[in-house]
């Protein structure tokens, strides 16, 4: 094995080395192994943003190279969603992972993630139900099986997510304890942009319009948060909050507070030590937002 | 870590080591890794026979170190089934493996495969269904998923797993090959009786009378191969040989002609190159037999 004739810098972008294919992303990690180097993986949908690099450096502060999965992957989009339009720019995204320090990126053809014979689906169960897994009855499906792909094509010794997508996070959590896949999942905190807009690689389908009001989803989320540490009626809070989202033009598809390690919905059932958070899913034209805060201070 | 304290004669059977967690599994894996060994996994439900030793054999000669892991796996059963009454002989397994040169026994906890919250599947598509995917709906399922859990426990090289179980054989190939998952399968050929029976551990379910039944489904479907390879009518010969079995108190879940790679029913669109196989599945009495015969001279 040639370690290195793998692992040259990318011609066209001329920053770090992308590899396209399993065969290639093995070698280089077996080589990295050999050298007893740790890896990371950061699985990502390119578009990115600072909250994908935070999620670089903390991959570095657990590993000694971090290998970046770019996959727009077409199993979590239904037929109407964006997928054909969703951001793609490897120059911009290729640029931004080599000033972060990352070591690799894996780009994988559709052919080595789906064959043309391809049938194979991992389903996680209940904790990818209710929340976004009401309204995008496919997308954790498609998630799960996309990222045991990578997990065993990349076999990372760690794998990090954003807590952007926090009830993904917990999909991929439980997938990877019931299978006995043997990566540590890592989770990123969730980054704002200054007026307290989560980073989303959609953001960037906003109008000028619909940008200036997006930030109302944090807040709407920061008021309920605040209702519920003062003690006071929760679907009071959750329904007013709602009314203010539906009057600003959202469509709001779930404002709801789950626990935080279960997704259970908070009810009188819930154990009183139980973590909460809240979390949101509201369109401002075709575009979808989704957000989640912690209730109590329990939250790191 | 210490190797050698997890690798001890069983105190019990006094013959191979015998592992029960994912954690001593995985600690032994590494050390032979270290050692520059490679490693086979042959997954089983115990109740050991010729069939299973065979298996034993063939990863013996793909790999330095072999671990025959013995479950039985709750998730492939039905309700009607029989999980409860399934053979469990320790002792008898681990002399057999012992005396076959096997180097490891991994007999798991079932906390070490279904965890107290485990809700994850593997679901394989096409290939599971038709045949055994019919008549026991969520077998496959079971055997994916918990077959998944044990390749991401050992990580082996190759996994080897018989032909007489065919269509469970290509369920795993698929599964490995969609998921990515780093292990070669090799499908070991079906043992027999020497009237012809094919061994299984459900053949002790038997009575005498039925034991000596029980090779006619064998016959049934040679009787099938010889007709199918002189070119007479398929259809005929197959209803044919349903009868006989009928007749004879098996009471037939199905008994067909079918391309061994896709596992299409033969028809007017089966190309004239495919490899063709005939496969069946009866019951005598409570003890459901299956078995299956390459038709075309192309099979090894």
């Amino acid at each position: 094995m040639n370690s290195k004739s793998s692992f040259r810098i990318d011609p066209m972008t001329k920053t770090l080395p992308i590899i396209d294919t399993v065969s290639a992303l093995r070698q280089q990690v077996n080589a990295w192994r050999t050298q007893g180097h740790t890896i990371a993986l950061v699985p990502t949908m390119g578009g990115l943003h600072e909250g994908h690099l935070s999620l670089v450096d903390l991959a570095l502060q657990h590993s000694d190279r971090v290998i970046v999965s770019i996959f727009v992957n077409p199993t979590q989009f239904a037929a109407n969603e964006d997928f054909s339009t969703y951001p793609r720019d490897i120059k911009t995204d290729a640029k931004l992972l080599q000033q972060r320090g990352a070591h690799l990126i894996y780009k994988p053809l559709s052919s080595e993630m789906y064959g043309a014979h391809e049938t194979t689906r991992v389903i996680v169960g209940k904790i990818a139900q209710g929340l976004c897994g009401t309204s995008r009855p496919h997308f954790f499906e498609g998630v799960a099986t996309v990222v045991c792909k990578l997990l065993c094509q990349a076999s990372p010794d760690v794998a990090v997510f954003g807590e952007k997508d926090y009830q993904q996070l917990l999909v991929i959590r439980t997938m990877v304890r019931d299978l006995s896949i043997p990566t540590k999942i890592i989770g990123g905190k969730l980054i704002r942009e200054a007026d307290g807009l989560a980073m989303s690689s959609r953001n960037q389908y906003l109008t000028k319009s619909q940008r200036s009001k997006a930030p109302l989803l944090y807040k709407a989320l920061q008021q309920v948060v605040d209702i519920v540490e003062k003690g006071h009626s929760v679907s009071q809070s959750i329904k007013a909050a709602k009314s203010q989202l539906t009057n600003q033009g959202f469509v709001v598809d779930y404002l709801e507070l789950r626990d935080a390690d279960t997704l259970d919905l908070v009810n009188k059932d819930t154990r009183p030590d139980a973590r909460l958070r809240i979390f949101a899913a509201a369109s401002l034209g075709k575009t979808r937002l989704i957000d989640n805060l912690a209730v109590s201070n329990l939250e790191p």
